[in-house]
C-alpha cells in the first residue's frame, strides 16, 4: 500500500442529494427508480418493506444497501417494541428480519459487513429491549456517519490522482445516491471537482438498468457538475479520440487478491481503459473489501429477470422466443485496475499486499 | 489474401426476411424502425422519399443502403419519364437527384459505389429516356442480385471458420436486413447453422437504437436461429465465462489498410475479443471496400442527434442539462481483425496486401 500522504485538505464539496434518511417514523428512502422523472420519497417502516425495497431497487448502491440493511434492522427492533417482546424475542425477531435482509441481494459485501455490525449488537449485554434498540440505532447511525466521511477521504485521496482539466469516464452510479451521501467513485469527482471545475464527467448510460443515466446524471447536474452522457458501447471511441484521461468506478465486493465485482460493464470498461493506458481506478470504502474471499471467481454474481433486458418502459424491445443473459455484475481481475482509492489511502498492486495493510493501519 | 480454396457447398439457407423490394409503383421498403413491434412496409415512390427514408433508417445496413439508393436513381428516371423530360434534362434530373442522395448517411461507403455505378450508365449513350430507365433498372437489380450471391459466398466461407457448436456474438445488424437479403455477419451464421445447428448466436443490443435487440433477434427468430439477447457490456462477462467462440460484424467502410468503420460499439466488443483471443472477423461484400482511402482517421463518421440518447420511446431516460455524444460509427484498427470475409474469399493480416489482391482475382 502507498498511500499517498498529504495533509486532506478540510475543504470538500457536500451533495444535495441523499438517498436514505432515518426519521421517528421509519426511513425515507429517495425512490431510485422514478428519477429522474420524479423525486419522490418512500417511508420505510419493516424489515420486511426494507427488504422489498433493496430487492426492488428502490435503493441501491453496495454502501447504501448496507445502511438501508442496518437501519432496516432497526425498524425490525422498533416493531418488536411496539409488540412488547421480551428481550429475548425481540433479539430472535431481529435476527430473522436479518436473515430475510441478507437473503436480498447477494453480490455487495457491504450489506452482509452491515448486518454483521448490527448483529453484534444485538448480542451483546442490555437491560431492556429499548436499551437494545438505543444501542443498534446508535450503531447504524454510526454506520451511516462514518460511510459519508469515508467517502469524503476517498474524495480527498482520489482527487489527487486527477489531471487538470480531466475527462472522466464512469460506469453506473458510485455517488451520493448509492451511499450514505457523497459517493466514491462521484466523491472523487466531488473532490477534484472543487479544486479544479474544469474537469468533464462522462457518464456511461448502463444498460440494462441505465443508472449511469438516470441517476448519475441527474446528481451531478444536481450538484452542477458538468456530464456528458454517452452509451456503454462509446468508452472505445471516446478513449480513441484522447476525451478520456482517467476511469473511476465503484465496486461491490472486492476480494483479497484485488479483483472486484461491479456492475455489469464494468470489466468491459476497465478492458478499453487498459487497451488505451487510461488510468483505471476503483473507489470503495474497506467495507466493500472482502479479505475473507480468495478471488473474483468466488464472489456470487446476481442474475436478474429477463424484463430488465427485453423491455424497455413496458415495450418489448426484441422478437418473442429469445433467450437472455443478465448478470447484474462482473469481475473485473485486478491486472487491469491501477489502483483503488480507500478511505485509508490508495492501494496499489499487489493488491494482496496492499489490500491487507489497509486493515492494520 | 489467403482465401480458403475448398468446394463451396451448393446448399446454403436463405432468409425470410427481405428489407426491399423494387416494383412496378415504386420500392417497398420494410420499415426497420418499427420492427419487431409492427411488420410494416412502406411504398417509397420518388428519390426524395428514398433519401428520407435512408436517413431516418426505414433502411439501414451498408449493402441495403447501397442498393437503396441505386433504386432511388431508378425512380428519379421513372419521375422525369412521367414528367416527359428530354434525355437531357432527364440525366441532369437524375444526376442531381443522385446527389440528394449522397448526402443522407456519409459513412458506408456502398452508398457512394452503388450511385457511381449507376451514375455511370446516366452518362452511357441512349437513343432515349425509356432506354435510359431499362438501362438503370437492369443495372440496380444486378446490384441487389450481386449483393444476395456476394452475401451467400460470404457466408460460405466464413463458415468454414466456425468452430463445432460455436457461440457466434454479433454486434448491431449485419443480416438479411442490412443487405440484399442474406447478410453479412448472419450470413455466415445462416451458412453455419444449415450445417451445424447446434450453433448459438449472443446478439448484442446495440445502444443506441437497438438494431441487435429490434432486428437481428427478430430476424434470427424468423429463421428459426437460437439467439441469446445481452446488452452491449456483457460481452466482457460472456468471454470470460467461455460462452463465444468467435465474433463477427459487418462493416460500413473499410479502408486500404483493413482498419473498418461499423456502428459504435464494434470497435468496444474488437477490444474485449482480442484481450479474450477469441478470434474477431469482419465479414463484408467488395463493395464495402474503400481503397481509396488509407486508413480509418479519414473516415467520416456520421453524428447523430442527441434524442436517441437522451430518450427512449419519447421519455427522457437522463436528466435535462446534460451533454451527449453521440457517433453513430467507431472505427476499428486492422490490428485487432482476424480476418475479413469477403466474396472472393477470407483476407488475413496484412490487409494492405491481402485487400488489393481481391480486386485483382
Amino acid at each position: 500500500m502507498t498511500a499517498i500522504e498529504k495533509s486532506l485538505t478540510p475543504h470538500f464539496l457536500s451533495s444535495r442529494v441523499q438517498a436514505l434518511e432515518l426519521t421517528p417514523d421509519g426511513v425515507n428512502l429517495l425512490d431510485q427508480t422514478a428519477l429522474p422523472g420524479k423525486v419522490q420519497y418512500v417511508l420505510i417502516q419493516t424489515a420486511q418493506q426494507m427488504a422489498q425495497a433493496i430487492e426492488t431497487m428502490l435503493v441501491r448502491g453496495a454502501p447504501a444497501i448496507g445502511i438501508a440493511g442496518a437501519y432496516g434492522m432497526i425498524l425490525s427492533a422498533r416493531q418488536g417494541l411496539d409488540l412488547q417482546l421480551t428481550l429475548d424475542d425481540l433479539r430472535k425477531q431481529i435476527h430473522q428480519d436479518a436473515e430475510r435482509l441478507a437473503q436480498t441481494r447477494p453480490t455487495a459485501v457491504n450489506l452482509f459487513w452491515a448486518l454483521n455490525a448490527m448483529r453484534t449488537i444485538v448480542d451483546s449485554h442490555f437491560d431492556s429491549p429499548a436499551a437494545l434498540l438505543n444501542a443498534l440505532t446508535e450503531k447504524a447511525r454510526q454506520i451511516h456517519q462514518e460511510d459519508i466521511e469515508a467517502c469524503q477521504k476517498i474524495g480527498e485521496y482520489g482527487a489527487t490522482l486527477i489531471p487538470k482539466s480531466a475527462g472522466i469516464l464512469t460506469h453506473c452510479n458510485a455517488g451520493a445516491l448509492a451511499t450514505g451521501g457523497y459517493g466514491t467513485a462521484l466523491g472523487v469527482v466531488r473532490s477534484a471537482f472543487a479544486k479544479d471545475p474544469s474537469i468533464h464527467v462522462f457518464a456511461d448510460e448502463t444498460r440494462p438498468r441505465l443508472q449511469g443515466a438516470r441517476l448519475t446524471t441527474w446528481e451531478l447536474v444536481e450538484d452542477g457538475i458538468p456530464v456528458t452522457l454517452v452509451t456503454d458501447n462509446m468508452s472505445g471511441s471516446l478513449m480513441q479520440h484522447h476525451k478520456v484521461d482517467v476511469a473511476i468506478v465503484g465496486a461491490d465486493r472486492i476480494t483479497a487478491n484485488g479483483d472486484t465485482a461491479n456492475k455489469i460493464g464494468t470489466y468491459n470498461l476497465a478492458l478499453i481503459a487498459y487497451a488505451h493506458k487510461v488510468p483505471f481506478y476503483v473507489a470503495a470504502p474497506l467495507s466493500t473489501i472482502d479479505l475473507s474471499m480468495d478471488n473474483g471467481s468466488l464472489i456470487p454474481i446476481e442474475t436478474r429477470q429477463n424484463e430488465e433486458i427485453s423491455t424497455i418502459n413496458g415495450e418489448l424491445i426484441c422478437a418473442d422466443e429469445v433467450d437472455y443473459y443478465n448478470p447484474a455484475f462482473d469481475v473485473t481481475p485486478a491486472q487491469y485496475i491501477t489502483g483503488i482509492i480507500t478511505e485509508k489511502g490508495i492501494a496499489l498492486p499487489p493488491y494482496r499486499e496492499s489490500l491487507a495493510k489497509l486493515f492494520k493501519t
